[in-house]
């Protein structure tokens, strides 16, 4: 049982409400807004080092709640925080709540409440050992009705687009691992801050409503979530994978991890969306209004099945997989 | 640093909302309602026994949430769930999800969306062990804008009132832990289920609006979160301790514990709250139409300070504090 199974089998039941379990956001009507909400939990060891510079943690808690909301073309208006801290270390409270508030006052989202709890001591024979930091965000952002967008909205024909570059933040963790070829510092230092500190995509999710036909922000890796698109839009896909848009720091590492990182790699918190080929130059007037560069990379087709196409149009292994917390 | 002094430092900024940090529920507007919004996170070894029943559990890890919003008088909407899992275990998911739900259904409010991890393995030595099973849910409910209620709203002269009995659950956890006076087999389950399945007082809040003055949901005790209304609303306040109503199974035990568990117990999940003495017979009919008792248990005073008085008048002993995450 992989983690989407799990969802759905034990937490996934109708609702009359717009969106509920299985899109980045659900979507509530309240008067004549349209709220927006997403829910991510991060916990030590398992999305991110336990070493982890506090500021940089505290703004990607929030970022990638953010970039959920990106997704739904929602504009951020509040969150909430809950923190289980193996110890209340003045340091590092105050480094995180910098890094928190730097981003939330970008997008000008209050923090509004939360829950604050020690995080429980573990007993393993006689020794005790600190439960791991786990940080829980909750965030809420408003869209107007006429312009909610789901990951069900794509039709054939669509044009399949991706915001920025994708792959970085694998590539980070491939060097930690050692599997990445040598990188320079600068490369270095650039794919550890879209790993550490990724720019949610906002103003370009805000600026898509009603041109996007659907979207979803890469957080598990560009095929899995591409996936999702196709399961809720009931659709297939092609994807050109030379058009795939890649950092130069990637494109100097071997084609095969290239595409590991480009394709599976996730935590890219780019915004991956369709739209009617009819709107291309409103979407590229979009992006450079949002100041984010988008890339065609594909078109979506009425046959199910998720194909991607060599610079030679021969079929690429497509088995990549998104991230799956059960699954290894 | 106690938890409270950590969140008043580190995460309470000024909002424009109506309501943020420091209440039981945030409260937006949107449109013509006002949605009051609560977080809470449990974790095994902390806020519940690792070997708790998953059912249980479930049930319990919503209605603190539920018990928030009723504080705030809103009426449940939609709820969204973060777990941490240690592992995949299918009995345990479907019983927990059995409880969750059979709550959630009562309230009518839907699960609509969430983030489900596996725990990290904690390394200790040369061994691998799983981190806590953490749960952590943002509840949202919606109040007419013109009934709004916080904790801030008491007036001197008020009465204080509270609902139920309080202490039970603290003396199903005294008796846990060999500190309670012999208990009879009925009273013990009646005391464990207030702990573990406490009945979040989602109607008596609701038909409170425009009568309490302010609320708080008894969660870390009676002290304490008087306090926090005493605090919010710039008062003091008269408590008659004998008037406190308490279960028969408490009222057995030696006065000592029942003043702990009454005043200090915490878990009780009853709602606190302040209204005019004009009031009284319209919160009396309010609470049979909840279908709960209330008992009037004190009086709010102009002056600062929180007294406990006994049957003859004398004062007892009021340093009971809440509970503390970081405090022990």
């Amino acid at each position: 049982m992989n983690e989407f199974e799990l969802i759905a089998r034990y937490f996934t039941r109708p609702t009359r409400e717009r969106a509920g379990v299985g899109d980045d956001c659900a979507l509530i009507d309240a008067g004549d807004v349209t709220l927006a909400i997403t829910t991510d939990m991060l916990l030590a060891g398992r999305h991110f080092f336990a070493d982890a510079d506090a500021e940089a943690l505290g703004h990607k808690a929030l970022a990638v709640n953010l970039s959920d909301l990106a997704a739904a073309g929602a504009a951020p208006r509040c969150f909430f925080l809950s923190l289980a801290l193996p110890r209340a270390d003045e340091v590092w409270l105050a480094a995180f709540a910098r890094g928190l508030f730097a981003l939330a006052d970008t997008h000008g989202c209050a923090l509004l409440g939360g829950d604050t709890t020690r995080a429980p001591e573990l007993r393993v024979d006689e020794r005790a050992v600190d439960g791991p930091l786990t940080i829980s965000i909750t965030a809420i952002g408003e869209v107007p009705r006429t312009a909610v967008r789901t990951r069900a909205g794509a039709r054939a024909g669509d044009d399949l687009w991706v915001s920025g570059t994708v792959g970085d933040a694998a590539l980070a963790l491939a060097h930690r691992s050692g599997e990445a070829a040598a990188l320079d510092a600068a490369d270095l230092a650039v794919c550890r801050a879209r790993l550490e500190r990724p720019a949610p995509r906002v103003k370009l999710g805000i600026r898509l409503r009603k041109l996007a036909t659907a979207a979803i922000d890469v957080s598990d890796g560009l095929l899995g979530d591409l996936g999702h698109i196709l399961e809720r839009s009931q659709l297939g896909a092609r994807v050109d994978w030379p058009a795939v848009p890649r950092s130069d720091a990637l494109r100097q590492q071997p084609e095969a991890l290239q595409r590991r990182c480009a394709l599976a790699g996730g935590d890219d918190y780019e915004l991956l969306f369709t739209a009617p080929a009819s709107a291309r130059a409103e979407v590229l007037a979009a992006a450079a209004g949002a100041g984010v560069a988008v890339t065609r990379i594909g078109t979506m087709t009425a046959h199910a099945g998720l194909e991607v196409l060599d610079a030679d149009g021969a079929l690429l292994d497509t088995t990549y997989r998104g991230y799956d917390h059960f699954g290894r």
